[in-house]
């Protein structure tokens, strides 16, 4: 069992990438408010998400960075090498649900 | 928001750490089988978490590595200096209510 | 483990209930857009929601009746005798987190 | 946004309904602990679930009345005449994921 919700703010530029073969992927990160205040205000998580395929082009048609959306789907983790070879540990959301929560861009 | 549900393993034997004025935390890491097989058989995301307090002593009390738990909560992202002075970035849950699996240990 | 998150409107209009020795509560119903288009157009499923307390206050301080909310909470059962003595069924979401998804009325 | 995780024991005998065209439907309730004590002890909310085809068929292969599992999907509500021609609303969980949280029957 792994399942996730959450409303937030998109916080990068929308960028689809095409990781060959038509396969089209999204990684972006989520500002998530937290329910309590600070003595800083109201602050935010931040956490990354990925989007595959038909769903990753509907954000992109629909989004602008800065909208608010509701993001379902389960947290993974992963491994990769980043360029100086370093083995680098990644836990995101896997989106399977969006609900756009703002008017269409 | 910002809602997590997750039933996985135990990863590491369990440790509390008292950080100062008897505030008790466990950090660990939750083993979450995926819904579907690879070639590689069933596998598993794993998913960093925190406890605090009172419900981190429950754990200690009745879990042991390996142990099956649901674990709900939120997640949230933090960093920290590690030993080199880098900044290092963790998603990870945080975890607000326990539910065991198993018989007591 | 009980764990709910939903974002949906407001059904009826908001009304407090004082049941005695000052404790407050907030029967409504929230419309839950399927993710799905029927040949009737978007659909939508109607949850009953209870809410206690201060939460209860928040809610009608801030919403209007067809408001956007997302709510976080358990789903619970209870019955109760109609007016007809007879025995009702109830599911419903107890409310134990709310996010206002409008600006304030 | 609809998202529901709940971990139960399955309160009546599994019986899948073939409901024509060859689909196959179970219904049945989950028996959820409540996570606190009442004076009558550990109590349990009863939340009716609907399971379709294959998934339905795996929960009658491996599970018997008195099992637990987690149950993942979405609360629906719907109408029906029962026999008296009277309408009765009904909210229930509909399922799209299923954990065996006991060894095979």
């Amino acid at each position: 069992m792994n399942q996730v919700s959450m409303v937030g703010r998109i916080v990068r530029e929308i960028e689809l990438r095409d990781i060959g073969e038509g396969k089209i992927v999204l990684n972006n990160v989520l500002a998530v408010q937290k329910n309590y205040r600070t003595d800083h205000g109201v602050e935010a998580d931040f956490i990354p998400f990925v989007v595959w395929e038909k769903r990753a082009e509907l954000i992109e048609e629909y989004c602008n960075k800065g909208d608010l959306v509701g993001l379902m789907g389960k947290m993974q983790s992963r491994t990769y090498k980043n360029n100086e070879s370093e083995t680098v540990y990644v836990v995101e959301l896997l989106v399977n649900e969006v609900q756009f929560l703002q008017p269409k861009k």
